[in-house]
């Protein structure tokens, strides 16, 4: 199949004159979970993974993937006549390296710029240099091999209301937004990150899986506020919701020529690592281009009371089905048959079933035994493990509520454990209480508190390799910028932690071959004292679901880590025991006992 | 007098050709403590506070300095006819912002260049710009009016045997310096940073207080290495030595030459905030300048194994004079007559009687119950206070010798204590201890550790107004870069540490009227662990001497600071009190007793 695919695509490329073309699996908004319709290199390639770059020039086909991908890639790729690079790899070319390599002097690189990030392209642009290649940025070459090719998701878009959810409405936003490009000297404001997006008009999708946004693009000028969209996805009436709070709608696609007819003595502004290049590259040479993160992300980052308040009460209801499932588990664990996938498939269904659940806010994590160290596994229907009465069950899931997103992990005690996992799981739950206890000078970044948490574990030579806390959005993506949690201080590490910021704080231990253990909750940024010597803040936990105690080895804990566990776990009873049936109570009751 | 002084430099002014005037009293190399050569402002204002600039117009004379001498400037400045202005106090213009309102359009703006860093120079004219304002920089005015200026310091210059001290050197040094030239397309170096000139040559010499530096500059090229220094400051001895490593002398300010000869095709390398902008106007236009932190800052930071082992000696002998300081000290507090000065005078002959004790690395610092809560206090005749059987004694202090460079804060009890006393000498002694025993993944800088340190006293709504931890000189300066402790991640507080890094572990707290207690030792930051999760690094403290146990709230430590504290003191014990008068020992192994 992919040797027919490429050949064919290699008579496209023949006919448009390009050299080399490139394909990864991104939609035109760097979207964490890109649709079918982008599936391109998946169809291309035969490797379905979640990431991966096909480069194809005449002579030669690769393909690009991580270390999570290795074994599948090599599967899919067999007989393919594609050869798999293995990125990070000793010895293997990066994609830039092996063009500047294989096309020919002056040749052409192609591909579909709305993929490809401005950044990105800059680099390969830089690394190609010396060979004078051209970029052809503008054609889908792909799309012509591609018949069956599914169709762009155009789910109904709609409002969330200003009064009751989001605190602000789309005007009031616009404002701030506005104020924000007068002080960057800035006269119109591209926006094509679909959650800013949906954050600033208050809208609402289906298009990408697990985060309610709506394909489309935005232009705002200090007169007008234009909502580039399928009109298909907009019914009448939030149409005119919409134009009642002066937003211009106009095509999905209308964004290409909005940005190409832009007066040249305009300043654009606009966040150049989040822009596709297609975009770019057809905004007017003498366009001033203000590069800033956009001031959305910033401003959605930092939850407005009525957001905070609603934030709460989401988590209460998926308190509540974490605490049916959890009890579920333990009482069943060993007496009926359960896999990684039915267990997933329970919380799923007690999730679903709370009052204003609307979606996953991601597919449901649940490993088992050594699954759980792959930090990226994700049980399929071949790998599916069946749950014993031993060892840990890491869960990591959440939910989209009318009232906010949620995400948090459990490392589940499924029977007994050893010393060393009771070692390790107290070290990670010592980093998660440590951050979520801080109480920290305002100016504070992500990259000056990781130590907290990754203190525990670093006392003892140990380490995970994943961010400490990411962004969370409201009922929009589980990962959002600015703000990040990690002592490697660059990017969002360096973002000062604001009052109202939702943030994880999500430790972990993974070791290979034998376990995984996670424990996360969300906590939210709050004012605790302004006085002579500063301004303080701190965090206050607004995930609510027992922490097995089980698993604690309580001569590792300090007093007040001991302090902190045990009024959590008071809190975590009293708010969710009415909304449990007796039994589950009951046996929260147990699990939040003081320790 | 200053009234005569002023309007003597006015008439220089008129002859020059200036509109403005400005004077501070750096040197020539921003040092920390400029000689009595370098007194210009001191003598023209009459105001001898050791920071502030005067700054004089042919109609105003006005003199800035900061909260540590609003009295003291008021006071000395009585009847001058100069105006306080008092920095970063509302509504008072910095001196940039007074000297675009004061100067005429077109006028000239006249200081000793190489008293003004270049990015100082460079801030001025950005400011001074809009009026076209013109500097004059290769003056020395005041020199004019200051007919009894003292001489220039001259001491001798010294050579630091590399085999038993420096552990490397100067030639090795040489080629290290030209390998990060090569590296960075440098082919000129221009060194003017006293500390890094002294390094690099294994050089010591006297012409700073407490810094054992010598009044020079350097210029390293691929082929040579010229070292621009005081003639008489160097005997025969020490200038065959220093040429048998290839090294050329030349007079001191023959530098300022040397730089204007510079070949227009060569490629410098100097840290312009560090360089004079004397010195930058010389380089020929068309010369490229490469602006980085000095490759040996670097270096110097990173201790090697000879320094390392000659600096556990230094504090052996450090900590035996502490020890015999404290045990007099509390033996006779109440019981004959002491204040902060006399305190001072015994601690500091206790130091000088150590063997290889060449000078105090620093003022010493005695500061009884409220003065210790002036962050800057330094006893004064006028100020010295009694010292009575109640409260505490802040003692910062430390020493040069032979084998390196101390730096000790100790807050002693004199007698009975509050319960908030003792709350508060708890959580900065948790915070010293936090930092102390972290273990820390490589990549982590000052900036991600801090909140270790001020995290227990952040709990509570307190901080401290300065550094947690800087970096020390081996028999050099006792502050040096670039490593920094700060949360802020401004500057030296983003470099990484490096094993090797001597750094002090400072925090303190300060209340207005009452008291300050600071705890301050030395830690060297050393290999840890490097295993499937990473290298891990971890500090050794090398600062030996009794923390006062009767300050201590022990409720408030966790196992593990308790743990610290028994193992510091055991080690403190074992290791200085073979070097004590037997009562001494007997006093200190009762001070060190597990708590």
């Amino acid at each position: 199949m992919s040797r027919w695919t490429i050949e064919k695509l290699r008579e496209y490329m023949n006919e448009a004159g390009v050299d080399g073309w490139m394909v990864n699996s991104s939609d035109y908004h760097d979207s964490e979970y890109p649709g079918d319709y982008f599936k391109q290199r998946s169809f291309l390639s035969g490797f379905t993974g979640s990431a991966g770059t096909l480069v194809v020039t005449v002579e030669e086909a690769g393909l690009w993937t991580d270390g999570r991908y290795f074994v599948q890639a090599a599967h899919q790729l067999e007989g393919s006549g594609i050869t798999l690079y293995k990125m990070g790899q000793k010895d293997v070319p990066a994609i830039a390296e092996f063009l500047a390599e294989k096309l020919p002097e002056n040749g052409c690189l192609g591909f579909d710029g709305r993929t490809v990030g401005q950044e990105y392209y800059l680099e390969l642009k830089k690394t190609l240099e010396e060979k004078r290649i051209r970029f052809s940025l503008l054609e889908d070459l792909g799309d012509k091999v591609w018949e069956d090719r599914p169709a762009l998701s155009c789910e109904k878009v709609w409002i969330l209301d200003a009064e009751k959810y989001s605190g602000m409405t789309a005007a009031e936003k616009l404002a701030k937004v506005r104020e924000s490009m007068k002080k960057a000297g800035a006269t119109v404001h591209l926006l094509t990150s679909l959650d800013d997006i949906a954050w600033l008009f208050n809208i609402r999708g289906g298009d990408v899986e697990c985060n309610p946004v709506a394909l489309s693009y935005a232009a705002v000028t200090m007169s007008d506020a234009v909502l580039f969209v399928q009109e298909k996805a907009l019914d009448s009436e939030v149409r005119q919701a919409l134009e009642a709070q002066g937003i211009t709608i106009q095509p999905y696609n209308a964004i290409y020529d909005y940005t190409a007819s832009i007066g040249e003595t305009e300043a654009v502004m606009l966040e150049s690592s989040r822009v596709n290049c297609a975009i770019y590259a057809r905004l007017p040479e003498q366009v001033k281009v203000i590069n800033q993160v956009n001031p959305e992300t910033v401003m959605k980052a930092v939850k407005n009371p009525v957001e905070q308040e609603n934030i709460a009460k989401a988590h209460v209801k998926d308190g509540a089905a974490m605490v049916k499932f959890l009890y579920w588990l333990k009482q069943n664990i060993g007496k009926i048959p359960m896999t990684e996938l039915s267990a997933a498939a329970y919380l799923d269904k007690k999730r679903s079933e709370q009052e204003g659940f609307l979606d996953l806010s991601f597919k449901t994590i649940s490993a088992y035994g050594s699954n759980a160290a792959m930090c990226h596994y994700s049980a399929t229907e071949e790998t599916d493990t069946e749950l014993k009465p031993e060892g840990f069950l890491l869960v990591d899931s959440g939910g989209q509520y009318m009232e906010g997103t949620t995400d948090i992990t459990r490392t589940i005690v499924l029977g007994p454990l050893t010393e060393k996992q009771k070692f390790h799981y107290t070290l990670v739950l010592k980093g998660m209480i440590d951050l979520a206890s801080a109480r920290f000078i305002y100016g504070c970044t992500g990259a000056g508190m990781d130590i907290l948490t990754r203190g525990p574990l670093w006392q003892y030579g140990l380490d995970y390799n994943h961010g400490t806390g990411h962004g969370v959005g409201y009922l929009l993506n589980v990962h959002e910028g600015p703000q990040r949690i990690h002592w490697n201080a660059r990017g969002g590490a360096q973002t000062v932690i604001e009052p109202g910021m939702l943030t994880s704080d999500e430790p972990g231990i993974y070791l290979e071959g034998e376990y995984g253990i996670r424990t996360e909750n969300l906590v939210v940024c709050k004012e605790a004292d302004d006085n002579e010597y500063g301004r303080f803040l701190k965090f206050e936990t607004v995930t609510l679901a027992p922490i097995d105690k089980e698993a604690i080895d309580i001569s590792l804990m300090t007093p007040d880590e001991i302090g902190w566990l045990n009024q959590y776990h008071e809190k975590v009873y009293t708010v969710l025991s009415p909304y449990l049936e007796k039994e589950e109570a009951d046996w929260l009751k147990e699990a939040c006992s003081r320790i």
